[in-house]
């Protein structure tokens, strides 16, 4: 039997991982493996730096050291704290959000741009897209410039979310990926705004893990 | 609410359409989105060169054009024939099996490497992998040398196949894509004899497209 | 004996393929090889999507197939449709001219700029251009917002050629490639109002064939 | 009225310079351009290192700058020396045979293969390769380790000379490169006993400057 | 006036520090900069793992908060952890070894090769060079296989340190970086036994840390 | 014991060369190395064309062969005119300071910009960048487009090189390479003005150098 996929908010904003609960009720149906969104206590209420990211690497490490029963584990900062490390010490896959969102962003388009919360975090996302592999299909990376609270309010936001959706539509994207683990609400409408198809990271994760898991036990048919 | 997710076999041989058929049947779960199995009545009985697998994409095209219910659609060949003339065509978004089942591998190893059947497929597989920019990442693909029909049959050609994937493995591969359809019988075996992730192609085009789907509809929550 | 070097215009315009047959005059020398412009009767008017593209494809795998007496193939269509295909069925080389328009670009220049004729075509350009794997070389692509038939009349577009030309200079490129099998008519005035060189695909793609062509052969002397 | 191609062997080997002008015999033909090989008198007898290499760049410029009534240079050295320099005071096209070789190469396979002379010269070989921007599709190089003499000497060299292709093909090439001026006599037998294509640079740059100058001049027909 | 650089080794193992201050005898000269090796208290005693690396991040961000008078900081292990962070709340420049060793071997060669201690380090290195972007010009990366404690005696483990350098020779490299912080004692007889330079990552990083420092101080006469 | 480091200025006005002795001053100290700065007597007054630049190879290479008690060689001209023919004749290593500078700003940031003197370096600049294989971290080169002269003199043109400056900024560099040996006046109030780190090509090519000498014999303790 299998156990649930956890998805872990390295931030300690109960809030946030409330959204993430509701973004992954798609994932939630009769039958395994069931989804726990986590807070991640010893993180700080934000991850908006390279240190807040480098912070809770090892609480992750040891959190997921000590769920040995997850079925898969989604790491949902799109910094992609602690991914590697996670991974060399779970029993189970690990997905980073940044990572899954990128590479779904390539199954739907030719090139793609990220809506980033901040100006400061984009040299990241591009260091880790190089490392990636996959820097000749960016067609760029816009920042809203607001906080990561306010990056996650529906209707007051959104018209800022569409002014640079339309940006990195300009610069070439066919597809955009929401760079955020909180921007699930400006999903469904940018996608109706722009009519390029808008990658929620999380969801992207999630979608990969639960095919994994489904897949990977001979009681569900995959190799029957 | 929303139609079938359509996996079509490009080839006439039925029975690749029954395996492909067993091989989703953990997608299958009380609620949509369904998914519904198709063979291309007027593909060749087996895609085994490229102007097979271009012989198949007008036909694929009229297709996809005539099944406007679709909620999604998956290529179910490796080659990945006519997949952008069905995008542009399509009202639903359109996956292929060959980069879906590369991307996935990318989230789950730094380098992967690729089971192919014949020789002759592997440059092929190559252009298609430039294109989509990710040969940085490639360990390498090598080939089982047998008939399609045969790389499907579970006992018979394990052997075969595990000894392709260790080699692959001597390669740096750490992470392995079946490169046909009809391999996923070898699946969970492989993993376990390797020790590293095996990728089903066809099950990681439809956790893509099942993810998108469930997560594309209010009334399933994405967005709520 | 040599036969002649075919150049196919994959659509049904016999005044595109009168065309061709114009620019193609200063290859027409006593002696061989001789140069053959066809028109594929089963192509549509004007190859402007990804489905035209995909169209004429096995029309121009069976028309190769059924001249044997072919020395060398062009395919005159940028998209360079079906040009592996044709590859794999014919007995002697085949040229698609996008490809041959690019690779002597790259001879004459650091960095490539192409006038492409509408937008949507740029981002199947570049699909083809990254399987290429000479991305690093392109300036940037632009196009010039008109029909087919438009672009290939000399007087009246060539402010806009000139123009668009202009800006891919700006962006960098020290030569141009025209993006298009019609319209060799802007080849020398482009040239001589940029200062750099303006490379004709279908001029490019027979350049190679020609040569190829007499040097393939004893009794031509190449390696006597 | 067309000056003539002008094709420049960098090296005082007279004997070398006899060589190229049989193997453009197939170039030539009644009506323009004509075909003249020269011997570079400064140049060293066998170019062999860097430093020869960059011994003749200057005697190179100086002779490219007296002969203003050159339609098109070729540089006849696989090292491709002064070609930038050349190119910077001539007033016509001027091409380097490594490049026309590598990018003719990629007009007929995907991966590419080259056939050195001496082990030493394939790093350089490889850094102008990268600085072309195409290391992607290279498959290999391998030196004969013979001396430049040797190596264009037919009968007796050509066992080793189809060994090294074979390792090439092997490596994964598709199409060979000779990667010497004076190996055309390998061209013809090589393709036969590989069965696929092998370009020799010298024929490959003519042919492009060939077409370059047929399709420049309105008298010609090129743009009328 | 300038405080000094320091070299903080991140595992709690004394004597490799003590190793680290002899290899850097050569910068201690009359005359700012000086140098001070420091032992990381709370690193583990030596750094093996994914974990092990991450584990010393967030101490060494404190202890770089800590040393406001450094006028330079080279994180001295071959992960190069926390390099990133450090540099986001240092005052002043930070180096990794990776980091410096390998730009350092790319103004010596053209291809570098690297050897590491132990296999499963391979992989991390080579996610990290993707990240540089140099992945261009790696020949290959080799591992001794020993523990670091053994990698750094020199007399008993040098003839297994040249065999892998041999090897990494044949792959292609004219220069070698040796990928751990203890291994200088090799350098010498490295260099020495192959022929080609061999990179020490803490001396190259600690001259480029040095040549900055001096250069940076008007007193010093950099722009005077 | 050990000769001096060689800087040669290619060109042959000796206010360059004690231009470049004050701005080594930092590296003088008591003990080996020696720094001595050199005029190329054979130069021209000023390298700024491709042939300015190759005309000074085969002078460089004459001078690198007598000066057989050099323990490096720097080469102290943006475009590294005959870095690798000097190499290949040397009895120590050489360096190029494009080369350096580049690798240099490649550990102080992650995507770097170059402030050219004028506009048609650019080109020449940017396939040297591509040969090193570092075109994925170049964020962007502009010019200046003044005299060489005009460049080197610190008042009166800060203005234009702050200017330039914002720009390379604002295109993304978060580190800055001055592009030619006689700017050093410019990088401490550049990077005062920019808030980013600003390398002088020269500075850190001496670096490199100087602390590869001093590590390098026993005597100096760096494998004691």
């Amino acid at each position: 039997m299998s156990g649930p996929i956890l998805v872990v908010n390295p931030n300690s904003n109960a809030a946030v991982t409330e959204g993430l609960d509701r973004a992954l009720a798609p994932f939630r149906l009769p039958g395994v493996p069931d989804i726990h969104c986590l807070t991640l206590e010893e993180g700080p209420f934000g991850i908006e730096s390279q240190v807040d990211s480098d912070a809770v690497v090892m609480p992750l490490v040891r959190l997921v050291g000590d769920r040995r029963d997850a079925a898969a584990i989604v790491i949902a900062c799109y910094s992609d704290p602690g991914v590697e490390a996670c991974r060399s010490v779970a029993r189970c896959p690990v997905w980073g959000i940044q990572e899954a969102g990128v590479l779904t962003a390539l199954s739907r388009g030719d090139r793609f741009g990220v809506v980033a919360i901040a100006p400061v975090s984009i040299a990241r996302h591009r260091r880790f897209m190089r490392r990636m592999g996959v820097l000749d299909r960016l067609a760029g990376e816009r920042a809203l410039g607001v906080s990561v609270d306010e990056s996650a309010r529906g209707d007051s936001t959104f018209a800022l979310v569409e002014e640079v959706g339309q940006a990195l539509k300009s610069d070439g994207s066919d597809v955009i990926v929401l760079g955020c683990a909180g921007m699930v609400c400006h999903r469904a409408p940018l996608e109706a705004a722009l009519g390029i198809p808008v990658i929620d990271p999380v969801q992207a994760a999630v979608a990969m893990a639960w095919g994994t898991v489904r897949c990977s036990f001979p009681a569900f048919g995959g190799s029957g």
